[in-house]
């Protein structure tokens, strides 16, 4: 299956502008052939917790996401976006969504690791573990950034048959090891292919510097950006995964029994 | 703190020729600088599961570690090495030892994760997470080879308070991506020094192809070895690992009550 990745530099709170992006970037994806566009962190709204927090219209979601389905179902491709929701509670989350080719919604995840000061102002974070969909024949599961760099998260996705697992991000410039080197390890250490897409360029005080990747189950890297903005095409399967697996039988030589005690409290420093 | 790390070939079931090698090299080490000294897995006894089962005589264990502290006593210097035990309960371990420099007994750790067939019919697996001892100011911790590629037994460690990581290991050829990535993986997302002392050459069946290595707390390489028998030194410190957990909080942003719940029997795959 061929899996596009948008890297791109989003407008703050200019939906227009950023949904026309993904637009033309589904546009391009499904006529190279690919089967699934991933879109960074909360690019149809741009990367800017405080903003969001301060005059996004949580009542116009349905309009949006309605507009992000029609994307898909015009361009027969599969689609992750995400988003900021405000759910059933009122709690205010970071989502990402799992479209398939014809707009239906597969999976939605909540960010269960907020990262820094104006997420936690701006949101809550979730707590529900990463569920797996099937996408055409892989099994597919959600991150969102600051969530794939805890083992423990992606771990969970694969234990529960993640063979794909697919990460919006919004990383800021100076942390190159987490692409170059977390998220490959992430991928050889629970054996499935990360695709991980950033934005690029400078959004509401933060600076991106792209570096989006897809690393398959040997920890290698399948595709890799630089800093600009620019479409990743790599081909991902799930065989990939299952003879990885084969290999050196990491999921089934875990411990979890163990792990819970270790976890438990009081056990810790 | 400098640290002295031996990658070199042992003689099996020839332990005069491997403590021969153990105490030139902490010679070396201590003559460098060195306060500590980490020693491959089961070194002193060869790296042979299936003879160590068959042949190894557990009696003369006492002896052996008698010779191992004098080593450290003699030469002034801490010592981490590894050896095949039977325990209280007659159960056969693979552990590791940490001695003072006066050859006195820190702290023993059991394999927790046995790689392959012949571990498995020639040990039974540790259950207890690892502990965290002082060594001369730095918190030290010991796991054994495969334990170090699982990331749930690197956090156990961490949440223990663990700066130092010190790990003896028999990895055979073709599994570069193991000190490469994952060992540098460990390091970064546990924040603490991971020192990974591997076995080179061959010793009955297994090629080695060393490539021991010391990986900081940003996931950077202090040292790295090649193919060859080597003693390798870093300079470590515990100043890092908590400059390092002050930039990104990982362990105190970690969510180990999810986790629990996420590890819950019926809740994978």
């Amino acid at each position: 299956m061929l899996l596009a990745v948008l890297q791109a530099n989003a407008a703050v709170l200019d939906a227009d502008a950023n949904l026309a992006a993904i637009d033309e970037a589904a546009r391009r994806a499904a006529a190279a052939g690919a089967s699934l566009l991933l879109t960074p962190e909360l690019f149809p709204v741009g990367y800017a917790p405080l903003r969001i927090d301060a005059e996004f219209d949580y009542s116009g979601l349905p309009a949006l996401r309605e507009r992000l389905a029609g994307i898909a179902r015009r361009h027969g491709i599969g689609l992750v976006y995400s988003l900021p929701v405000c759910d059933a509670t009122g709690a205010r989350r970071i989502t990402a969504t799992l479209l398939d080719r014809s707009g239906g919604t597969l999976l939605d995840y909540g960010k269960v690791h907020l990262f820094g000061a104006d997420e936690r102002k701006a949101f809550s974070p979730a707590s529900e573990a990463p569920a797996v969909v099937d996408f055409e024949g892989l099994r597919a599961a959600l991150l969102i950034c600051y969530d794939v760099e805890f083992p423990e998260a992606v771990r969970a996705a694969a234990v529960r048959g993640a063979e794909l697992l697919l990460v919006p991000t919004a990383l800021s410039a100076g942390f190159d090891a987490v692409p170059q080197l977390l998220l490959r390890a992430r991928a050889l250490e629970s054996q499935l292919t990360v695709a991980y897409a950033n934005h690029s360029g400078h959004e509401d005080g933060c600076d991106f510097a792209g570096g989006s990747v897809v690393a398959g189950p040997d920890g290698a890297l399948l595709a890799a950006a630089g800093e600009g903005p620019v479409l990743l095409f790599a081909e991902v399967s799930g065989a990939d995964a299952l003879a990885a697996r084969e290999k050196v039988p990491y999921l089934r030589e875990r411990r979890p029994e163990l792990y819970r005690q270790w976890e438990a409290p009081g056990q810790g420093a």
